[in-house]
């Protein structure tokens, strides 16, 4: 059974298809194919799994390439970007090419703004396979690249032809992978979805045994979170940014231990939890609020503290160039409660050092 | 005296500035900076001329930062790029600074793929100061650096805040770099605009002698020609296609020889002669109209025969890789006659393999 979604986004609308073994049917994928030429970016890890099934399922009608990448965010950056751009050129693929994300997060973003700048702009079909990808990358056309002193700080707002979520791919996904994914699940109740969290909260082990109506259930519910947020503002001039909570402290925790160190989803668990504390320190949040998301946190096999090597002094330095930055202030999403995240950028900054000095033990 | 043009893009539109001694009048720039970050970016060549009057007509109201680029064509690519992200990241620029490119097209190009990607684009201003740049590249918002395999193949379209064109800076300019903008100039004529072509027959002399009236009359004639074209076809679905004219038998000239051998307006020049060989042998064009071209590009100080050092073989090959492909056809503009192109996908492939030869001498 499928279940399809629409983001909004006037003439750059898009379906997403989620149910299992849809990679089996090749009329999901070829409707949105436009010419013959197709390439397929994907890694090292999910290749053996999937790339020749999806190849042999497209190379009767289309030109088929493939690119394969290593694996991991310490991959995400301008010179890997290069070449899927060498494929491109050496299969003399023209501005009708469609670019095919067969992978995760990385996968996704760096092929999403492959297809944003070859020949300044081709179609692309996101193929999410973890479940952080299907939740969260995957929707939305937010794609980057890494560069060495900042996450993401190289990309563009581009949106795919439509989003493939196949939950049978879950099946593959080693258990950290999955729980990193439950993080941006998580995300979504705390953001502005009570009832979602107090369903998480019951069906938490049910997720992490896998069971697939439960995930499909989380999977839709995210992505119907996540698309009614970007149709409303697709280029994060305000609401979007509420998407971001836990997002700078975990992009310093991600920058500062290295990519790849701590998965993306641990990273902004971490995060979430730093969040609930500064915001606990302003009144809003209860404590026993703090206490009933490190449970979910924890049950979801994610860790509630920063790693030991991260230092207050790394942290304000990384979360200074993040994004969020405006006239020099760090703007936070917070919480005022759970189910309520708010933008923040007057909170006091003692407040903010005291978070980290508790979480940096220093 | 200054002229202001509009570029009508709807939300995306804006103004270009054409006159004498405008980068000594900090308020036509500062307007068009949001914020108090600013990063001027230029080349070795153009550092010594004009970076320092500039800095310090803004570092007194704006936090301004400066990188300097090496000079050319063959550094226009993601290596070089990646040194613009390199001084953003470590000024800690956030997503309101405004990105100055202060340079010929190169430097336009690259600034403005920049601004683009930098926290997924911020925005940029246009500062040109060649021929080639005021009249063409820093106008319409086309960005990009080249691949080893094909110019101009990774960018975006991203438009500017405002250009503005100093004429003055033509002075330090030497004579290959005036003909080269010439080239461009003489395009206008020949794709729409017979009069101009005329009026440029008669001024050609003074315009190489740099009379200033004649140069800002040229400038704004070629400004608005590609203004009213842009404002009609932004991303180039049909229209725009026409401003390609010589460029595709030009790109593959500037590959072949390797990136800055041939400057862009003398490889362009010899792609419109080859482009009015194909049309007269269609049966278009007159013989007389191409000696009269060919008479305009030599007062110009323009080529009008290929490098001795290019083959058909290497023309064929690297043409193919143009972004005017479609389906595996060449889409050429050809010219029905001196002021109107066409674009055209169903000429006679033996006449363009005449044409190549008739040019490679094989």
């Amino acid at each position: 059974m499928m279940k399809t979604l629409q983001v909004s986004l006037g003439e750059r609308s898009y379906p997403i298809y989620i149910g299992a073994d849809l990679l089996s049917q090749g009329h999901l994928l070829a409707q949105h194919i436009q010419n013959n030429e197709v390439c397929i970016v994907t890694n090292t890890t999910v290749a053996p799994l999937y790339l020749e099934s999806l190849v042999s399922l497209l190379s009767n009608d289309f030109h088929c390439e493939t690119v394969v990448l290593a694996d991991g965010e310490q991959y995400k950056n301008l010179l890997e970007l290069n070449q899927i751009f060498d494929q491109l050129l050496t299969s003399r693929f023209s501005r009708q090419v469609t670019l095919i994300a067969l992978g995760g997060g990385v996968i996704g973003d760096m092929t999403g703004f492959a297809a944003a700048c070859y020949q300044r702009g081709v179609p692309f079909i996101q193929i999410p396979t973890t479940l952080l990808s299907q939740v969260d990358s995957s929707v939305g056309g937010k794609t980057a690249v890494n560069h060495a002193l900042g996450k993401n700080m190289i990309g563009a707002f581009y949106q795919p032809q439509c989003v493939i979520a196949d939950t049978n791919t879950l099946n593959t996904l080693d258990d950290r992978q999955l729980s990193s994914g439950l993080a941006e699940v998580i995300k979504y109740g705390l953001i502005n979805d009570i009832d979602f969290f107090e369903w998480l909260e019951i069906n938490m082990a049910g997720l992490r045994a896998r069971e697939p109506h439960l995930l499909a259930e989380a999977i839709e519910r995210s992505c119907q979170d996540k698309a009614d947020i970007v149709a409303k503002d697709e280029r994060e001039q305000g609401l979007r940014a509420l998407l971001n909570l836990g997002h700078t402290f975990g992009h310093a925790i991600e920058t500062g231990m290295g990519y790849g160190e701590v998965l993306h989803g641990e990273a902004i668990a971490i995060g979430m939890m730093m969040a609930a504390d500064l915001s606990q320190r302003l009144g809003w949040l209860m404590a026993e609020d703090v206490d009933r998301m490190s449970r979910l946190f924890i049950i979801a096999g994610l860790p509630v503290t920063a790693p030991a090597e991260m230092t207050l002094t790394q942290f304000m330095s990384l979360m200074a160039v993040d994004k969020k930055v405006q006239n020099g202030v760090i703007r936070l999403v917070l919480l005022k409660s759970i189910g309520h995240a708010v933008m923040c950028d007057d909170y006091e900054l003692s407040k903010l050092a005291d978070t980290l000095t508790s979480f940096t033990g220093q």
